[in-house]
């Protein structure tokens, strides 16, 4: 194989198998889907796919699911749906992919969200009308770029865990992500927590990891 | 009064109404710290205090626990202890003021931890021999200052929520806590989430979110 | 003298005439007054003046009103107050020094402010409630560290001008200011204006050159 | 729809509706650009958009003007001219498309202005020649690559609000604009405000806001 | 000739006579090689060369070995195997580039390397049933990205010496490598050194300079 | 006890025992120095410690040599002399407190190294004076600040291992070692390697490492 | 025209007419060129210019001179040559396209400059054995990228005034010209100046201020 | 002795031997200079010296004059005056003890200058009156902090060789001088060349070579 894959992972720690295909050839990311869907188990993914690598994993293995288009999203065997309220909340139109890309891999592990989208601070009546949504959920993401802000005005509203996801979204001095990245770190509304800038799936498999255990990875 | 108390926030979002004490008279602490007991309700707590700012916060309301030196935290009215095994893992002897300063705040939020401490990676079986209280936690914190690799590997470890402070131990090239943070963002074990430099009280509220609401604080 | 004095620069540009007193002995500071003072005309400033520095020039120059503690400013000549509503919207009590600067300032300049305190947007709801002093403004200075989030917010709800103040509030992630500088340059509210980081002084006089010349300054 | 838009800024900010273009395909661009001609009101723009997206835009919407053509901007609906003299000066040729960005931006709110060009401050006597126009301004907006002087000289020269826009002109250890923006933030000329790299877009809604409603937004 | 080629280094230093392709034309690459070639002794090589320009240095000088395609390597005069348990360890796919042109190097300077591959720290275990191998190399290179805390794991488990290169693999808070080079020099684990990011070709110049001088390069 | 001592590591990776004085009580430093001793075995440090720290120490544990002021280091039962002629290589007076610390590291491992200080490239006939110790050099530690530019020339002169310590020597663009750290990485000298900034206690560890075990750490 | 052409600037400081041709049209380049070449005086260049751009140029301005091919100068009118023994000493070959930019800038100002090339301080007896260009040049350029230390080498050697030019090449650490130029800011070499990353022009020019006046400009 | 003195430099490059204060003790300082006044020949210097450091020299060496406070420069010998007209102009106040340091040290090497002081761009006019002055120097060295515009004004002013001296003058966004160092090596005026941040001394240094060697330095 291409790879020392790390099959015992998914028992482990509840989170996908997945193959981030950057830097990989179709037929490696066809080959590495196949060594993870030979092994029995919960959700596989491929993620950040361009057409080419999509179209190689999907000859090879059929029946993925596909979302996205600029960060490209394949899963096979999604988790069956389990308990657990999320939400995905993102603050302009350049932030959908990565919204997106969050919003595919919960639904994959079993924990599809409801959307808010289109809600950023400077028009911070138009998160108010939805303040329910957040006040019930069990987990939000909140997916912003330039100064993130709406991480804390979230984080404030909600009182379960918020998980912040900075975007490179911005130009100039929002310096690919790292703005938004330093502001969410630095948010005035306490036990908000940060993943990498443009991180979508590593969010939602930091609230995989807090809403427990699916029927589709072990538990 | 010198500030206007956020009031409803601790039934809001289930945190602990806190005062942070550097850049503030002995005489503002207490006064804050009074304003928060007058309202009925979960903890108080006065963190990074020095010793005159917690002489006269006790002295006009007595009766609170004192933890640590270097990040003096006082707590009123702890809340009862509530269901969640968490856990608060740190790298070496130097990191042990931001991991109390979490801990502490755990306890008072119903809380308390189990530690694991100096078990950075350069000896990894240190850890290894204690992977049975990581694999049964709610909640894991980490602790690590330098390269901060402890997150990743216990992110490995560790199926549940893991959190990671990332703090300012270390020289040179240790940047204050800034290579910790950059590289806990980088963890390659998926589903870390980071807080601020320091930040040990920012991860128990994190923990505290997303174990849910405590007879403490109005749930 | 100690320095080539710029005697035009306030009718050039309706600016108070000011002294910076870092770095500059108790007899310079005085002596830089008095300079400015021998010419007739509006406000003289002397800024960030520790004890010894103000006890100095008020010796030497009494009459000022002395405003402010770790960034104390002292004023002569205020001038007589001049139309237009000003207001100084700060987030946190550690934001005081730096608002009571910005505010003094705009006192001395005939444009007495208006303040909201303690409004940061963990609990918007505290800004909210306040909506209808920033939509009447004439001009409006937020000020706010860690992830200054209040800029966008407020630059969302005010119509008119606004200007933010970074301030060196936090630690860790927020980098002395540097994490809020580059969020309310970032601010998703689109026409906020930034000056330096806890650059009261120069928000107030950026005020003062939008709102017009006074009757103190040569207009 | 593409996006939740927010009808009610212009009304409360006096603000022009935009669309930024980057990152949206041709269509999303049309429809958006429709959502937000089809509410009554005031200028409505297309900032940033490639030749195929200002084609789409012009296809469903006829009638807009189009500016510039690194920096192209589509205004429909332009506001009726209003009082107020405003000037946008620029350092060198390489800055121009944003100074015209920031210019068209200007005349669709209704605020045409005075432009003086290739007025670099390593000849100076090229701006002196025009201080008139500086000295009778309402508003002057200064736009400015590598170090970013020509901010300080114009603030020094000019009585009146002046806002400053970095550019990513220059090379090197202009380090795309964040030289020309630290440097316009630590100008010595009190009273300068800055906005972010390259967005003359947000300093033409500064100036629209600090000059007041004008008949096209609601005013 | 094209260059002032250092004929001595390989003689003073024990290092390869080594040609950097980036920024030369095939036929300057060609020629440099020729000028190598012609100067007797010990292996000479062509690092980063493109497909045209590793074709127009073989068919000037056939009899290369080829490696690699991102960080192609061609050599001749390969070195005879010198004494030395030599090891790369590399944590993730992506990173095999980087490690490859390391090994590539280290056999052609008559150091083939054994290979642990895909052992990044988030499944310490894979790594933890090679320890034998990294407990008898007489020198290691760990080769990794993201947040780099490879290089401390392998640290606390190889007694003899350890080279880290960090890898511009990850994105976001990645830092094009930054992020593990500093993690690297913060190590926990004491005597790891560190060479520039991505330098696989020098990480294997400093396994070579430490076990002495083989037969190829003047020993 | 205060810390849980990694009993292991010397035996494992012939590096000796320390502790790390800066942030501990001068009791804490005594009682990991004794448990450190209580073991069989190498050396044991006491690194950074300032007067009390090694007073206590002392007190509680005689014998050891002290070496260095700023960066006082104490050693006890120092590892018998070993083969390998080691040379520590400084460009300033202000390198030399770095110098020294691993100068006296490099004595307690059984290595006391040859010194070349005030050899700055400024003046590169007095290193040259000095070339044969560096031809003959089984391990080179070079210490330098400022631009760091000593290691590119010392590592094109000596054959053998050259480990680089960038210090924080120097003032404003210096960076507090940065820049020293970033050319030394840069080296156009290959194989050079890099410890962190000051750190000249791990370089000592680095050059353990390379020349094998010795009689007092297990070998 | 397309700019305000600063007429009086070579006559006020000696330097030549440039235009810089990055971000311009063919069009243009060649009416900016005509609108120096109208005014009698000194040489003109155009700086930088691609294919297309120097096609255009030529086609209306017959007779420039052209060197280079990634930093291609043209130049029209050269001055006479006058008195100044001038040097370009050059640290690889992948600096040669910045250090002949400086070169050919020179000769159009009438200093021809001897070269050295090739010289990089790792083998520092190639730069030794021409110690005596530098020991009497009237002025010398070095230009070097990756850690700049042929600055502070060269700077120790040459009595009159060094010019540093740190150069973007290099990978990973050299941060893209970054660490050379902060090397060359803290030489140990004391009197080496800096001028910006890739400058060969303003270097040049700098050398063409202090070897004074020449026939061309107006001397 | 404390050190390798270079008693060669001063032949080589015309430059004084100096001995840098900061971080020596008293007595190293008054050794120091007695190894360099022990070798006939120009001037030898002590820079940055505190009250102690400058007792101490004097004490075994008298004869020196003293300038500054904070920045205390002592000079033996000072070299006989030489042909060449100097100007050290300063931004503001603050700058003025860089400043001193440059122009001490240019009197010590036999090059007095005349002083501008307190000419800031923010008031152009100051500047202008003078211009004379910068018109008919030999060689001009700028001291500004802030923004640094003063050396890109100058630089159009000033035909012959100018020199920048960035300074830590200002708070915030002025980065400790990194701003204005920045600003400077982006200067619109070509041929201004930078020296390091507050390197005044350095700046001497390099109109001392430029100027060519005088009586005192081996001319
Ligand atoms: N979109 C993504 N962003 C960040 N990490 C990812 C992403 N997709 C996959 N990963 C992680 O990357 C690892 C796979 O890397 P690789 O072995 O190179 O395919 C898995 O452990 C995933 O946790
Ligand atoms: N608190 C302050 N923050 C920023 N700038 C200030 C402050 N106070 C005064 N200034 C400016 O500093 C200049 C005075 O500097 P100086 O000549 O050194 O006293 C004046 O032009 C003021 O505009
Ligand atoms: N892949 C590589 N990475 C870093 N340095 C290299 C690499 N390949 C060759 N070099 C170095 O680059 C130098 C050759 O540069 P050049 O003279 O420009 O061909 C040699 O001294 C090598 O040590
Ligand atoms: N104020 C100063 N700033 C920068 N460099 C200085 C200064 N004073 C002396 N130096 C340089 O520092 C070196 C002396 O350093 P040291 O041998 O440590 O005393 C001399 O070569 C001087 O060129
Ligand atoms: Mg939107
Ligand atoms: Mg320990
Ligand atoms: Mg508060
Ligand atoms: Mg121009
Ligand atoms: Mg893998
Ligand atoms: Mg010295
Ligand atoms: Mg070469
Ligand atoms: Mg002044």
């Amino acid at each position: 194989g291409y790879a020392r894959v790390d099959h015992h992972r998914s028992l482990r720690t509840g989170l996908p198998e997945a193959v981030y295909a950057p830097g990989k050839t179709p037929d490696q990311c066809a080959a590495l889907v196949g060594e993870l869907l030979a092994v029995d188990g919960g959700p596989v993914l491929l993620s950040r796919a361009d057409a080419d690598q999509a179209a190689a994993a999907l000859a090879h293995h059929p029946g993925a699911t596909v979302t996205g288009d600029r960060h490209r999203l394949l899963a096979w065997r999604p988790a069956p749906t389990r308990p657990g309220r999320t939400v995905v909340v993102s603050a302009g139109t350049a932030d959908l992919p990565v919204a997106d890309e969050c919003a595919a891999t919960l639904t994959a592990l079993g924990l599809p969200p409801a959307r808010l989208t289109d809600v950023g601070v400077a028009g911070v009546h138009r998160l108010l009308v939805d303040v329910d949504v957040l006040v019930e959920a069990d987990a939000v993401v909140v997916v912003a770029g330039m100064e993130g802000a709406l991480a804390s005005v979230v984080g404030g509203l909600a009182p379960g865990p918020v998980v912040a996801v900075p975007t490179s979204v911005g130009y100039g001095a929002a310096l690919e992500g790292v703005t938004a990245l330093l502001a969410m770190l630095s948010s005035c509304a306490s036990g908000v927590t940060v993943v990498g800038i443009d991180n979508g799936f590593g969010a939602a498999c930091a609230v995989s990891r807090l809403l427990g255990p699916g029927a589709g990875d072990g538990g």
